[in-house]
């Protein structure tokens, strides 16, 4: 039997390491470490700095695996991550049976949570129609809460819900219906500039919880230019960019 | 001037602590720890077991002090929990004052993260119309990711919305518009009873994190009245309870 722990370990701050992601690394036989991330960027780097500091343990093998590349061409968005992450699953599980054969401990390092917007758990889910396989997930700080964390805000007001969505969805559906706050995620496109920014304040942070964090905020109407400038210029800066914002409307009346 | 860091400190597991909870907390001057916090169980013994593990730095302080009571017979919730708000934030500011004087870093060990559904940033900003006073934040594992994390599931589906919203909600306004997936939290009265079970799964967990966790979940046709029992059960058992769930819908048609 095959045990896989998925360890969340953070937007990219090593300390956001919590010790049951520490100790849960030390206690594996082998470490799966994707050679290049989805995203350019994506560090790599981060998860080997990460098993250099934290592997206190001689005993624990890291195997680097390609990630393969998802076809962009597919007509249907849907099918082509379906393919993409079939294939993934056929490298963990070749790489799984190439170090351990069918026993023993594997563990992945997962940026930010495995459980938000983190495709992992779905490809463990397809590795598992080809290895017995239990899965283990250890939480993680999410880049949600680097936000929050580095604007010093509460995600929602008093006993009042938010949605959690994508840029997509924003621009797709606009502002959902009974929620004044929300938070959005992978949004490449600056979405915000979809909805009426009157009565709204946005919290934004790019690359969340790490060293070269850039955070902004204001009513919308004044921050937003200022963010698409500062966004465009940071990814081509860096090569690449990921950013998360809050935005909250006014409530008309308290109850 | 004061610097004030709230450190999330995770759902009870020590382990969530972060390495960047543990160096903040040996950064500071003085520790604030209620004596007992407004749940019953809310283990303002954990606070001091971090503090005995995770402090090495003997320099640092630790104060304990009584937390006001909430006077639940006030008519108005929301005029209660301001005067219960403004209460504790004197108690802060006192207890500041006498350790530290008007300069110093003061660190507050906050349950899960300080962003969800936690009123630490609330009561901060009191404090601050008290005394010169900077807010820092560091994020912690939410019981929303204890939660996913034991069920091994990832909290929305791919691409799509969820809603975090308390069991008051739900019980008042029903399943929210626009979403498949919720996360309910606040919750002391089971009130997916609320909402029709057809095509409902539930991921559910109490004390979520800690050691004595329990899990369940299934269609909520069938694992509502379990759940229910085992609450009351463990409730009776422990003196208290905290739980936490998941609602997943089916999505009528993939597009």
């Amino acid at each position: 039997m095959i045990e896989l722990t998925l360890i969340g370990i953070g937007t990219g701050n090593p300390e956001h390491m919590t010790l049951q992601a520490i100790r849960a690394l030390n206690r594996v036989d082998l470490v799966l470490i994707p050679k290049k991330g989805p995203r350019k960027g994506d560090l790599a780097g981060l998860r080997r700095a990460i098993c250099e500091e934290m592997l206190t343990d001689p005993a624990v093998e890291i195997a680097e695996f390609d990630l393969p590349v998802r076809d962009a061409k597919n007509p249907s968005y849907k099918d082509g991550v379906d393919d993409w992450h079939d294939a993934i699953a056929d490298v963990w599980t070749g790489t799984i049976l190439s170090h351990l054969g069918r026993r023993g401990k594997v563990a992945l390092l997962v940026w930010g949570d495995p459980s938000l917007y983190d495709s992992t758990l779905r490809i463990a889910e397809r590795v598992q129609n080809q290895i017995e396989m239990t899965v283990q997930v250890i939480p993680g700080i999410t880049s949600m809460q680097a936000l929050t964390a580095t604007h010093a805000i509460p995600v929602n007001e008093i006993g009042a819900p938010f949605t959690v969505t994508t840029g997509r969805n924003l621009r797709d559906h606009g502002w959902p219906e009974g929620v004044d706050t929300l938070i959005i995620m992978l949004d490449g496109e600056c979405s915000f500039q979809a909805i009426d920014p009157q009565g709204v304040h946005i919290w934004w942070s790019a690359y969340a919880g790490m060293a070269n964090e850039i955070a902004l905020s204001g009513p919308l109407s004044e921050a937003a230019d200022t963010i698409i400038e500062t966004r465009a210029k940071a990814r081509e800066e860096h090569g690449w960019i990921m950013d998360i914002y809050l935005l909250r409307r006014d409530t008309k009346a308290e109850t």
